[in-house]
């Protein structure tokens, strides 16, 4: 698959290009400045196509089969950049999708998305952004999957996880590494098992390859 | 129809209630503050009802065939109340009145929402706010009508107007006054040819009443 990654210069979109390294996957990493092209391709990248989220980044998706969103504009910006990057940036990332013929959108969520109402003042702006953006790709009739980890570390990966359609806990429990995060991301590429799905993941006991294959 | 009017204390809210007083319809204005229900009721609320679109509010919708969702943070507050209210007010209005068996949801949107990318950068986040509360709408399953004029001004009505389906012109061409948009509002109300219609309406030659009446 040639799988564009939106915020590759990210923790968790770097992550994914390195690991995107070891399959058979072309990688073509997003990214916004021209000093962050060199890391990306030694990170792994086979392409760097430089785009900001806040302008039109159509000429991301030539050729491109998958794509994974893994963008946000961070917690230092405020709820301007929220609404303009987390939000309109994944409804343009879904529409310049659709019209290129993109065959499956990965978006990485939050397992607090859903819950608006019970988040903390500051965090309100973000949760609100993401629930919206997903509610955008599940309705954009195109092939999709929903990944939602809970608090992210940078921890070394365990390769193991526990992976529910829906949410069992608080969501500060779905803590996870975002290397376990990145790979998780990474083997949803092609499963057609979660075409349509969203699920929450946490660490666990299951090895990821089992948890992203079985039923539910 | 017992018609509740979200932002009734704005200046097109004032508007719908006086005008409600005129039909047969059963007004319920929504208010934040005590000190606004008198005037309200002095306007020709049947009802005035507390809450803050920023908590739940559910409890307004009891007994309710149509919402006429008018409210707005205003140009005076930043991008995350633009978020709170803008946003996710309508997103928790479409949900209460879908749970509570309202039968038309009238959304008061704007004629520049659909154009996010040309609108300037100070209005940027208020387009994306009401480009996706829209879109809540339209896929809630809901009986809606979404009714997108330009700007607005406070001169005296004018009782016509031109309605177009699609956007013809530069947004800011659809001027029309605030008292024309409330009278649109409210003839909107259990008009079945309007169901699951979005429409832009500025000042024009045709009266309100043949023009919310044509096929289109």
């Amino acid at each position: 698959m040639n799988v564009l990654v939106i915020g590759a210069n990210g923790q968790v979109g770097k992550e994914i290009i390195i690991q995107l390294k070891q399959t058979a996957h072309q990688a073509t990493a997003l990214v916004r400045k021209k000093e962050q092209v060199e890391e990306l391709k030694s990170l792994g990248a086979n392409d760097v196509v430089l785009g900001d989220l806040e302008e039109d980044f159509s000429h991301a998706f030539k050729n491109i089969d998958t794509v994974i969103f893994a963008a946000g504009s961070g917690g230092s910006t405020g709820a301007d950049k929220t609404l303009l990057i987390d939000l309109w940036g994944t409804k343009k990332a879904v529409d310049y999708a659709k019209s290129s013929g993109v065959t499956h959108f990965i978006q990485l969520s939050a397992a607090d998305s859903l819950d608006v109402d019970e988040e903390s003042e500051k965090m309100k702006p973000y949760a609100v952004a993401k629930n919206m953006s997903d509610f955008y790709v599940e309705k954009s009739d195109l092939p999709y999957t929903i990944v939602r980890p809970g608090p992210m570390n940078n921890e070394k990966a365990l390769g193991k996880i526990e992976l529910h359609p829906t949410r069992q806990d608080h969501f500060n429990d779905y803590l996870i590494t975002r290397k376990d995060v990145a790979q998780v991301l990474v083997k949803t590429i092609g499963n057609k098992k979660l075409l349509g799905k969203s699920f929450y993941i946490k660490q666990g006991d299951e090895s990821i390859e089992e948890a992203v294959n079985k039923n539910f």
